[in-house]
């Protein structure tokens, strides 16, 4: 099973969901999808489902194209498909001169919800059939980590996804759009977080003047290492569940597409800049530190991850490309007072407000 | 807070523990505890409470001893205590010449079960009232996780706890002993698995010839990877829950002081055969992967962490001490066909009988 991890998003912590079809067959409207890309090919007027998962498989080339430039490596890729249909792609680049691990996943998925997932989503998605007793769905995402080398460089963590469940007829039911992108700096460099929410608030801004100051909330609230009291990092944006109570889907697709492709020139010029910076043995230790945080963040309060690891036959390996290549725990590490790796903390446990 | 992770044990991921006081003062279980421990000292017909918390601090200087024998540096000491009645002790020794990272500590706790809690516990101990809205408890534990430098030693893990909780009057209600030892070798050499699986086998026959099997069995299906399909180690005993339904108090005590006193002789020989060991690059590297998947059970399937990490204002540095000092996650790490270290995977695939 591929990494349904963060393709489900919010709702997956609570879902059981499973590759055996069940009163409906959930082959038959991936079949009847492949047959329509084969026909027709993907415009304007295909369902969203495959307007998505051409988006996705275009951004994740064109980001693989565009790191390959930065680090003069190439990245490894991974193709698999599913049995009830669709299937994914990982590009995995490690060791690389830049990024010491470097992960671009997309994945799609064809299944079918049982009832109490199915209670569980009507509590967001109205339009989901009480009365069905299981329900096929869909689901098409692209997740991507960068851990660089350089302590100076910061981490990036992105994911857009699309979600939608089917009619009995195999014409499309409830459906909506979640994603993210955030920062994770080992050192803070003020003009660095700037650039990273200036970019993402003009790609919020373009669709509705509210999304950024909402989605920056949200992104702080959901990153966070609760247990240490500090966020992940410096945060970006992060929503779910956006769906027709919000727009409609034209619209909504539109602006998941523009955060999408705001990435790149939110964070290549910071890479650049950062790539090749002098650094000492114990920055990069506290850089060891952090991603014990990442990795905490991840395996513990992440709920896609914990949903995709308790999912029989995962793909483990997709799912945990999120982990850096190294990370370190030191008991009772503390920084010095007044030092660049106290401010960083200090901003942790009091997100800022950048733009 | 003490970390009450690995005292609590089995029940823990499902309460809900709280400092304040409720119905009851919990302090004055805790006072009369320590006016009794200064008026009398603690004999043997003390309160199982104190000859507990008497037991495992004279284990945890005896152990911490013998091991800054085995590295020649000493250990750092933290003694902490709770506002509501009890403390803790954290030994911990990093960067050592034979442990990169090796924590031994004892927590002893007074505190408030709520009513959700008490039903949850009334499930495995029937003398606990079912009327009672709230209920206080007391628990005590000694807790340990050695990590090597060697990738030819294996990292150990102990933990012993008593849990009781109060009648109003302020005498013991329902009581148990849970806790178990386990070995996670990098490097398995069979001569290990066996030496430390006889040692924890004569302490359980010992009291009864049914433990051994009953409790490695308990020990193999317990500390499992289960998103990898692999045991964390070749495993060792585990038990929980042990209470007058088992044996009478006394012979439970006993049992679990065999257990605890069989460490240093299942362990000791074992570091004393590895430590100086030459070894490759690549043998680091495995150890640093493996080190990853102990990182994975601690933060992803231990109960015990996960619930101490969710508690408000835990001791997150105490908790988190079993985490080793570094660790790697490589993209599709696969050891080579008939090596040492497919060698180990086969074996934590499929749990072997060593005695």
């Amino acid at each position: 099973m591929p990494p349904l991890d963060e393709l489900l998003g919010h709702d997956i912590d609570t879902l059981q969901v499973t590759d055996e079809p069940q009163k409906l067959d959930p082959a038959s409207i991936a079949e009847r999808d492949t047959l329509m890309k084969r026909e027709s090919g993907v415009t304007e007027n295909s369902p969203m489902r495959l307007r998505m998962e051409e988006f996705i498989k275009e951004q994740q080339k064109e980001i693989v194209r565009e790191l390959e430039k930065v680090d003069g490596k190439k990245f490894r890729v991974d193709t698999w498909t599913r049995e009830s249909g669709g299937g994914g792609i990982s590009s995995v680049l490690q060791d690389g001169n830049v990024f010491e691990k470097a992960g671009v996943n997309i994945s799609v998925v064809y299944g079918t919800l049982p009832r109490p997932a199915i209670e569980k989503m009507r509590v967001n998605h109205k339009a989901i059939d009480p009365a069905v007793t299981s329900l096929d769905f869909f689901a098409a995402g692209l997740s991507m980590v960068l851990h660089p080398v350089n302590p100076m460089a910061p981490t990036v963590h992105l994911n857009y996804r699309y979600f939608e469940t089917e009619n009995p007829d195999g014409t499309s039911n409830a459906w909506w759009f979640g994603g993210g992108t955030d920062l994770t700096p080992s050192y803070l460099f003020d003009e660095d977080a700037i650039h990273f929410h200036k970019t993402m608030k003009e790609a919020c801004d373009k669709h509705d003047k509210s999304y950024y100051p909402r989605f920056k909330k949200w992104c702080d609230s959901y990153f966070s290492n609760k247990h240490r009291g500090e966020s992940r990092g410096v945060g970006g944006i992060f929503f779910d569940d956006l769906d027709e109570q919000e727009k409609d889907q034209e619209n909504t697709f539109a602006f998941a597409q523009s955060c999408l492709k705001a990435f790149l020139p939110s964070y290549i010029p910071i890479i650049m800049k950062r790539k090749d910076m002098p650094y000492t043995e114990k920055e990069k230790e506290w850089q060891q530190i952090r991603r014990g945080r990442y990795v905490e963040f991840n395996l513990v309060h992440d709920r896609g991850t914990a949903f995709g690891l308790n999912t029989p036959s995962a793909r483990v390996e997709s799912i945990l490309m999120s982990l850096p290549l190294t990370a370190s725990w030191r008991y009772m590490y503390e920084p010095e007072k007044g030092s660049k790796e106290q401010r960083l903390v200090d901003v942790l446990r009091e997100p800022k407000e950048w733009v």
